[in-house]
């Protein structure tokens, strides 16, 4: 098992935020070749999630459903009032697992990985780990 | 590390369909033994996830409130129109993580394995990684 | 792969119970240091999830949110009247992955495992397995 690790800022409250090109040169840079990779993020109001990454508007759907599912003013018991935002991250889940075949990720076409910021601005980090 | 892939035949729209006697015969046929196998699905407006298999309602339930929960007609702005099913997606996740024991999955009595279309009907792929 | 499991005890039909401490022992006690842990719910009306380690309120909030975005009695066909605990489960997965350094689980400061209870009060386990 090998691990790294890397920063991502956000810039808004909810937002997500495309790493694939990160882990992407992440594998390179680590000479990954074969196993599978766990994307963890280390936080409790953002989480990760494997979608689209052709159309934008897909992420900003995703983006302005979540806050409309749970909203902010819902009446939480936590103090900081956040609790919209450490349920969206348990909703999304704070890990995805992606196989690696001879050096690069076997996604779909289509996929690509995201970062979920829910309660941004913020600087946060992301923790990858290889198993080979 | 070793890798295997099946293809999957949906036909509504949005379908839970069990894989648990697919992937049963895949880790057979590879002989695999003691490890973690990553069920992995590789489209943007599909899922998996594990869930009762027996009353096959569950399942019809867990499709119709999934409709409920994220609606078609929504306002989303993705052109294709299929944004609800993206959302579905990531709420059930791209992948499962299943642990082996001598050659046999370690599920709960209940457990079966959902393959978890929100955009069919379509022919689609599940890639599986074992790692021991 | 190494394996361990151990009991968890709910008192509520909806509980979400820290089990973080419980992992850290059994890392301890099985000698495990750098590699992945599989932390597996074997049960269909509840899951686990990473979230907020230090005030109660915010799993006292996720409890209630679950409970009024999928209510018990919705009109669900499944005939023993928990479908509500089936969809819960899957929303927040039978799996999570922490990645080990140095015999220590790599979680953010605030980051704790809950198994999430849906169909209390029973008694229900978890697996873990280790991959080095």
């Amino acid at each position: 098992m090998q691990t790294a690790e890397f920063h991502v800022s956000s810039n808004r409250r909810t937002q997500f935020i495309s790493i694939t090109s990160r882990i992407n040169a992440l594998v390179v840079e680590q000479g990954w070749q074969n196993g599978v990779i766990t994307v963890f993020v280390p936080h409790t109001t953002a989480g990760v999630t494997i979608n689209e990454n052709a159309d934008p508007d897909v992420a900003t759907d995703m983006e302005s459903f979540s806050d409309e599912l749970v909203q902010v003013h819902h009446g939480f018991r936590h103090s900081e009032g956040n609790s919209d935002a450490h349920l969206k991250a348990s909703f999304y889940g704070s890990s995805v697992q992606v196989i690696l075949k001879n050096g690069k990720m076997w996604l779909g076409i289509w996929q690509g990985i995201y970062f979920c910021e829910f309660d941004g601005p913020r600087e946060r980090n992301v923790y990858v780990a290889f198993s080979g």
